[in-house]
């Protein structure tokens, strides 16, 4: 459901917020406040009021709900604390060259359980991000929100291959998916991200966007196809990939929240904040990058990076 | 050495001119013409004149002489045949996705002889494209233009492996190099594209463009870094590969010779012509998808893709 309007859309997140333990070649932080809606949030919050939709356990560090709660323009009305639950918590760590990564562990916690409901003053929310989680339990959370208007999901490789039928349900349901290239390709088949997308919009949405890590990504939309290259990080500019894909989302979602329009010029636009909001949060551990980013710095590395393709 | 005049310079290119044998997993091309230097001249001919310096035997087929005559703009004056020499031969297969191939053979001929002679009336060339060979050939080559106001190499994992001083030696000769991502990490130990091109300037050169193939290019400048996100060509549109990175080269050059500027803005912007013609390239075998391109089509796909990153 396509807008054209130029008022500004409220925008709604669901997803995790986790304890991550996170090892690079150089560096290690220790169970630090992560999980997919918080980075999201903490990005798209820069640009547009946020609503967060998920669930921790009543083991969450004070100080990592302090920064939850410090991150201006973030409503955690959505946010539920389950007594005697578990946080959910992953650790991963990254190989040489930052490009690789391995789990090292997942403890799902309260997100095992049931999934987090949607408080009935979030119902009225127009942008929906369905961060990554079962298929099924995403169209639950979508159908919860009435005042829907455009609803974007993150998939992963895990229920492509062992909920196909249950995302496949999803993808007629939303407006627009957000993938990895390796992901796009397994889900149809084909390796070649644009065509792969195309196939991905004979489900359903009007748009995939395709992430191709540090080589950027390509919006395929019924309207045309958009490419945007990754934001030219050099090596001793990357800390921590952890959050990369989750920002960008956040920033994509949030350009669209604060200009109130979703048509194709407006998602190509959309991509370039979403790079730049990424670029800041491999730039340290946790939300630490995106969150202490200045204003003045994210516009101008959106203006040298959008308009110029230039650092 | 860069200029800032807005009169056109004068470009010359030096490389093979070849017999290709090539075969895609759908269909087969054989002893079409093709070569490094035919490549870039048929590219750099659509938007400026260039003049090409190489050497082919007399068994080149008469109908590929023709094909080479009939480019409006390249001045041949420095094509030398010899007299019962053979012409370079080269063939490949490409692998199932079209972004990997094996070489079959490749026979020299003529090319493993005495290097071409640049004409005397070539000499004044201001702008030159050494394309890749021996850089102890490619620096040989170099000193015959007098002329020359800006000098960029192509060059290969080859010589970084076998010639690898002779390589240094000409960068500290050149203004620009161009290499793939897997060359630049190579020459210099580093993976990260822009750290690698950085390094790379330390032996001289003004700027490297570093290429990522279906991932675009990186330009590292001293002054400055840019981006350009490959052209986002669809499974169905790549007919044979072969010859994207020398037209890349080819319009690369020649946007610098007709605007007659070799500024970090302008080399940018000729990043963007190079991926266009490396999309005409890609959709035919041999020189015909640059060459038979209508100027309009240059035009509008120049257009969509470089001021609006669209297809």
């Amino acid at each position: 459901m396509s807008t054209a309007t130029t008022k500004p859309l409220s925008l709604l997140v669901t997803g995790t917020i986790g304890i991550d333990t996170v090892e690079t070649p150089t560096a290690r932080a220790e169970r630090v406040l992560g999980g997919s809606a918080a980075y999201f949030a903490a990005a798209a919050s820069r640009l547009a009021p946020v609503r967060l939709v998920g669930v921790v356990g009543d083991d969450l560090p004070a100080h990592h709900r302090t920064i939850l709660e410090g991150l201006k323009g973030v409503d955690l009305g959505g946010l539920e604390t389950r007594n005697g639950g578990k946080t959910f918590a992953w650790g991963g760590k990254y190989l040489l060259n930052l490009n690789e990564r391995e789990t090292l562990f997942t403890e799902l916690g309260v997100v095992a359980d049931a999934p987090p409901q949607v408080p009935a003053s979030f119902a009225d929310s127009e942008l929906v991000f369905l961060g990554n989680t079962h298929p099924a339990v995403q169209a639950g959370l979508l159908e919860q929100v009435s005042g829907r208007k455009l609803v974007v999901a993150d998939t992963m490789d895990l229920w492509i291959n062992i909920a196909h039928d249950d995302l496949v349900h999803l993808l007629s349901k939303v407006d627009g998916i957000v993938l990895n290239d390796s992901e796009a390709a397994q889900l149809t088949g084909v390796r070649n991200a644009i065509t792969a997308g195309r196939r991905i919009l004979g489900y359903g949405p009007q748009f995939a966007v395709v992430k191709k890590g540090e080589h950027g990504a390509v919006l395929v939309h019924r309207d045309g196809v958009a490419v945007v290259p990754a934001f030219p990080a050099e090596e001793d500019m990357v800390v921590d990939p952890t959050g990369a894909g989750d920002t960008f989302a956040g920033g994509f979602m949030a350009h669209l929240a604060r200009t109130g329009r979703t048509d194709f010029e407006t998602l190509q636009t959309a991509l370039s904040w979403g790079t730049v909001m990424a670029s800041f949060t491999i730039g340290a551990f946790s939300l630490d990058g995106v969150a202490r980013a200045s204003a003045d710095q994210l516009a101008e590395r959106y203006s040298r990076f959008a308009r110029h393709a230039r650092v």
